[in-house]
């Protein structure tokens, strides 16, 4: 039965999509922090680990956020995109550098939604100087970086916190799992080995997850995808957040 | 001597600048390749190493040789940067891919300007699905990749060949030791860890190195240095390089 809702809250969205201005206040007093974008950690001063993270997704939900409505703040990693209107803009490069830049307005938001591709881990010991090329073979050690969704989602009044999972086979367990262990209220997923959707690219399609709930959401411009999500995040914040 | 003949010359550069009409030819006939920008370097799907380099210089080297009248070939990483008027352009993304692209065509290059900074390792077993985040530790080994410039060099009619070398710390001694190591012609060095210039600057400043000669070329704009060292090829290419 609830897979038959869900279906039909599905068909709903698809064949009756809300128009601008009927979904223009949805947000309205809502504060939405969203972060996008890759993070870059350095090996050296020269050299660093990043990821594939355009930043695309998290840019067009930033924009999606605000057109409804919501005050939105944006954390952003190193990309090569414009600041949509009326949105607050903070760069960062490094993972710990963003969880400063969350941590410093997070008290203020009532949903967040990290949509940055975080690097799960920095070198455990960064070089003051560049790395000689000497031997054949090179070893380097990485250590964790802090989880800035788990520490969002474990604070003692967390904001709704929507997740994203860019897996590459077995998506919707690990979606799933993932949803489950960092106790989050939505994690949407993308299959990132399907070429022309997801990164770098200007479409993408999503399996949003919730506790109950397992909707897709069919291959779409990144843009009118961020919208559709933010209906969704709108229907479930308002049914599990007092207003 | 020497290197008041030098200074000499530099004075010379400085203060009487060529004009763009009289230097049009000085290339004229002449193959010149250059390649310009970071490679990137796998991990897994999703996650890549790579480096601070923004092509800028090597985009700019390959402007100036073209409008010196050189036939130019650009070979560049990944880089959001426009290409010149009238060169031709190859993408790639490996330092593996950079080096087949050279390869493809440096029997007919006169001139050969390594300009990327081309990863040194690369993962020495990439991982064909996203790696996990499990342990709090993670080791990577790295293997050394193929060194693009000492393999043209070391070819049985090299072309001439100019290297550049981005350093921290102890610049003017890593140059050389590379310029003779490698058996350049040219070697461009210069200071990574000056603040405002090189990497991802608009603006740079380069010691340029031949077996007998050490010159400075001052903080300018990558564009006007680029002119000002492809005026220093030049010479050095006359006087190596039978006609």
């Amino acid at each position: 039965e609830i897979v038959d809702s869900l279906i039909a809250h599905g068909k709903t969205l698809g064949h009756e999509p809300e128009s601008p201005e009927s979904s223009a206040q949805l947000f309205a007093g809502i504060h939405i922090m969203i972060t996008a974008g890759p993070t870059r950690e350095a090996i050296d001063p020269v050299r660093y680990i990043s990821n594939h993270s355009s930043g695309k997704m998290g840019f067009a939900i930033a924009q999606a956020a605000q057109a409804m409505g919501a005050k939105v703040t944006l954390i952003a990693g190193p990309v090569e995109l414009s600041t949509p209107d009326k949105v607050a803009r903070t760069d960062v490069v490094s993972a710990q550098d963003m969880l400063n830049a969350v941590e410093r307005e997070i008290d203020e938001q009532d949903i967040f939604i990290a949509c940055a591709a975080v690097a799960d881990y920095r070198i455990a010991a960064e070089n003051t100087q560049k790395l000689k090329k000497k031997a054949e073979e090179l070893s380097l050690t990485f250590t964790q970086n802090p989880d800035i969704l788990k520490t969002v989602a474990q604070r003692k009044q967390p904001p709704f916190t929507l997740g994203f999972a860019a897996e590459t086979n077995d998506v919707e367990n690990y979606a799933r799992a993932k949803l489950e262990k960092k106790q989050l209220n939505m994690i949407a997923a993308n299959d990132v080995s399907i070429p022309g959707l997801g990164f770098n690219s200007d479409r993408n399609a999503l399996l949003v997850i919730t506790k109950e709930h397992t909707q897709k959401l069919a291959p779409a411009s990144k843009s009118a995808l961020a919208h559709e999500l933010m209906l969704l995040v709108h229907s479930e914040y308002k049914r599990t957040h007092k207003n």
